[in-house]
């Protein structure tokens, strides 16, 4: 795996601080918070009876913190809403990174991680507000569109709240790293293939009623490409 | 977040049991297999000085193994070369789901996850193939066009390999589950926004010599779509 520059423009915790390759460290607050907004899940590790696990959960940004959620029966959430340990990574894949040589292909990308634990959210606005996040994380304006959350939906939903406070991104970009060595003068083809998320053709649940139109968000979403 | 049934094809360890929502479970090695190799890439949870973290990085399924792979100064490789307890995951979205009520939105998705530990690969040949799946991994073909690794590169990278013992696969399809709730009754469009893998235009590397075509394996590629 190959490095390329990037500018450090805030100190780390001795935990998050990026030990190998620390040019592609950032640690400012503004790429944190782009990387947690464009990724749409993130993975949570814990320590579960001695033995760490990694899942994947949707995440939502509220300002200073980090959401998760899930049933109130979930023994990984009780687990983190009692003050466990935590991580929770956002990685976005941007492209695929050919060299002339095998060692330094590599992959653009960001990745961000949090250390930290997670806390309840109890407060009812709090958590409204976190249901709207969620939403209208996986498409922006559908929200407005659905029904909101019964009380009873509400009580089977824990909702947890990690700060945004040790957290480091870590991130690749620009072309293979072996333009100015002897690997160019070879006759293989280098460069970047990009990544996207595309949105295919939306598919109407079977229980649709009849003469419904596609919602706004959808119609905006796969208009607007990813 | 809602629940479709899925097959439970094989017992699984208490361990990588799937509780809540066991219908989404797989427990088969087809299935286990289809989602590590559909997968660019996987998380790694370990524990460090106490606290749980997770990384990104890329992997590659070579039989009954999953192998991962760095520079042999990568403090994390060396914690798991030595057999720390890891978990290792690959989640590959497939689409937004999208229900009339806020609370049955969901994602449809494949995940699976191994625990274990990682043993270093050794044995020169072994450690050839490893190279060759990572690249081929990247862009299928792509080994063949490239400069193989030297004996400096080797030495510089540490291949781990996981085998495929305890994992289970958790899984999402299908439309979202209120249609047959009073929900469906509402003005509200439902339905499953596709989510795809889709490869930009190609960058060639600033210092590629000019006169060599795109690579067969880059053509190949983009041209079948993701």
């Amino acid at each position: 795996m190959s490095t390329r520059a990037q500018r450090v423009t805030a100190a780390a915790s001795e935990r998050v601080r990026v030990r190998r390759q620390p040019k592609k460290a950032r640690y400012d607050r503004t790429t944190i918070e782009s990387v947690l907004d464009r990724g749409l899940f993130c993975h949570l590790a814990f320590v579960h009876d001695g033995h760490p696990f990694c899942i994947p959960t949707l995440h939502a940004r509220v300002g200073d913190d980090v959401l998760v959620h899930g049933s109130t029966a979930s023994r990984t959430l009780r687990a983190l809403a009692d003050g466990a340990d935590a991580c929770l990574t956002v990685t976005v894949m941007r492209g695929l990174v050919l060299a002339r040589s095998a060692f330094e292909h590599s992959a653009n990308y960001d990745s961000v991680m949090l250390l930290g634990r997670f806390r309840l959210v109890e407060d009812p606005e709090q958590r409204l507000a976190g249901f709207a996040a969620f939403t209208n994380k996986l498409i922006p304006g559908r929200w407005d569109e659905v029904r909101q959350p019964s009380r009873k939906e509400l009580k089977a939903t824990t909702i947890l709240a990690m700060g945004i406070g040790e957290a480091s991104v870590k991130t690749r970009s620009g072309p293979p790293d072996d333009d100015a060595t002897p690997d160019a003068d070879r006759d293989t083809w280098a460069g970047v293939v990009p990544l996207l998320t595309a949105f295919g053709e939306p598919e109407p649940s079977p229980g649709l009623r009849a003469g419904i139109d596609l919602a706004p968000s959808v119609r905006r979403l796969t208009e607007a490409g990813a």
